[in-house]
């Protein structure tokens, strides 16, 4: 009896993650229908207006994790969202075209000249220019293309959230907001070398406890019809959220860029005082005076980390993280399969390599 | 009898006037309202995270001349909408909210260092930046500012729009992507000197006439249900548009600083093909020389232009345009004091003085 009851829950658990898969799927070929469409459309316009349509194909045809949709589906799921209603799949596909868009525009502001293991939309621009010789200057040419196909990813961002349920609508204007507001405190944060873990902590909220985790759990939940789980959606995306930026701060301090596709030691090259750095200071007065002390070198901020064991603490604090963001939905009103798939989800950005 | 008649004509001109007046009126203060109520909101979170929201404002509260809100309300009134309704108020916001977000993200592109009579966003918060000696480079950190406050007011204006009717959704989608792709054409156009009249026309036909004219009126038109007056405004807003682009080129080239509010001699020193010089090479093949040999200076491009005559046979074409304008509505089924508003109003944009 009870080996039948196991066989079926893992049948379940199967089908459940079959079914995301699947949105994931139907998301990633809305998406690029989506893109596709517009090509043509400007296309048949001028030659020359196909560009920025293309530079953002190429972006979103290079990959990525897609987390946020992945995140919006399961919301929805876990909410008993219908699977054949096609109006997740756009509200999923809106969140990824938004994150092409800050991605495009944050590798401007970060001079970063690398992602999804291509050159970014900008160094791509301005090599080229460089290349042909073209009049002014090769970084402002390249660096302004980037900041309109980052503007075009923000207006079809906008097209394809329109499809979704009039409840999406307060979430996802919060989101968008504090996502550029967020951003724009992480950089003044660095410029002005603010040391102060309780605002990196609040920034690391904003760009990914809300923005990757929280509010794509809640537009999910939300085209569902069921904001009533926003609350524990809310405690859930704080918890793994930190785990996931823990995780980030960690693989662009130790990572390999060949993994991540983008350049390693950035933060420390640009200052940035990253959730890993303010949460290691406020343990550790070794960190603090590191920290607190300018001009170290990327190098010496990484083997002074390692020398205090801080990768080994913050490991175990994901591992803690995760499972506060389980104890957060242990009690949710939703099938238990989806519990279980969340908390899976869960591990896997923590845990996550690249 | 007849003078009666006069009378009452004058007096409706002027009741529609100041109908028009009240709702831009109205508009402003939406505006206004609007940006207050989000600095009290992030005020209440962390003191940095205003700053954005500030600079906004700033930008917003130095003026300009709402010129596609002007041309929203018109159209709304025109196509008989009610002054009463909210909608259109919100509807003229969000445009000229899109039109912050592109002016902040345009002058980062042409490293024009003032608006409005003021300090760029980004040149403001360079300066900014290099008077605390803050980390990292200055220009970067004015650059991603105004980048993201240009993203934060593409997202409002967003936000603002949600509020108008369904009907302007398609209008307002093209609009926004069509603003984009226009931008995009006119850079790389310029960076790779590209001498074609066509191309110079179909720009500022993407860039002035429907950006600035013909789809603002069409939103005006739709938010009033009356999308049958989309055709002769769209060729209102072509021939008005074109008008508009060429004063604005004109003044760009011959015009003083002082009243533009932004700097002088700016389109040539970026070797933009504009809609000006493709005009002029078409009808003078000394301006065919000039344009096509690289290496002229601003002041030179300029004293060549005043020597073949070219500023007075502007003049006249732009007073043909107007002229074509109000041609095209001349059989439209509006009230007629309208159509003398909107005649008015063509002749304000083409012989504008800033």
């Amino acid at each position: 009896m009870e080996m039948t009851c196991i066989g079926t829950d893992q049948e379940l658990t199967a089908l459940a993650r079959r079914t995301r898969e699947d949105l994931l799927q139907r998301m990633e070929d809305h998406l690029r229908a989506f893109l596709s469409a517009e090509h043509e459309l400007w296309a048949g316009v001028n030659d020359r207006a196909v560009g920025a349509v293309t530079a953002l194909t190429d972006l979103v045809a290079a990959g990525g994790k897609r987390i946020r949709p992945a995140f919006c589906i399961a919301g929805y799921l876990a909410a008993d969202g219908d699977p054949g209603d096609p109006a997740v799949v756009t509200a999923a596909a809106a969140l990824e075209m938004l994150h092409a868009s800050a991605l495009i525009h944050d590798d401007v502001i970060d001079a970063s000249d690398q992602r999804r293991g291509r050159p970014t939309v900008h160094a791509h621009h301005s090599a080229l220019h460089a290349r042909h010789a073209w009049q002014g200057e090769a970084r402002r040419f390249g660096e302004g293309v980037a900041v309109l196909v980052g503007d075009l990813a923000l207006v079809y961002s906008e097209q394809l959230m329109a499809a979704a349920p009039a409840a999406v609508v307060p979430v996802w204007n919060t989101l968008r907001s504090e996502l550029m507001i967020g951003q724009y405190m992480d950089m003044t944060a660095a410029a002005e070398f603010c040391v102060d873990p309780a605002l990196s902590r609040w920034i690391a909220l904003a760009k990914s406890g809300h923005y990757t985790i929280h509010r794509p759990l809640v537009v999910g939940a939300g085209a569902a019809g069921r904001p009533d789980l926003a609350p524990a959606f809310e405690k859930y995306g704080e918890a793994v959220g930190e785990a996931f930026q823990l995780r980030d701060d960690l693989l662009d301090a130790f990572g390999d860029s060949a993994d991540t596709g983008k350049p390693a030691g950035l933060d420390f090259a640009q200052h940035k005082m990253t959730l890993l750095l303010g949460w290691a200071m406020q343990r550790d007065d070794r960190i603090h005076d590191l920290v607190t002390t300018p001009g170290h070198t990327p190098d010496e901020v990484r083997r002074r980390l390692l020398d205090t064991g801080v990768p080994d603490d913050v490991e175990k604090h994901i591992g803690d993280l995760v499972e506060q963001g389980c104890e957060a939905i242990a009690d949710v009103p939703i099938d238990p399969v989806w519990r279980g798939e969340l908390a899976a989800m869960a591990a896997r950005v923590a845990f996550r390599t690249t």
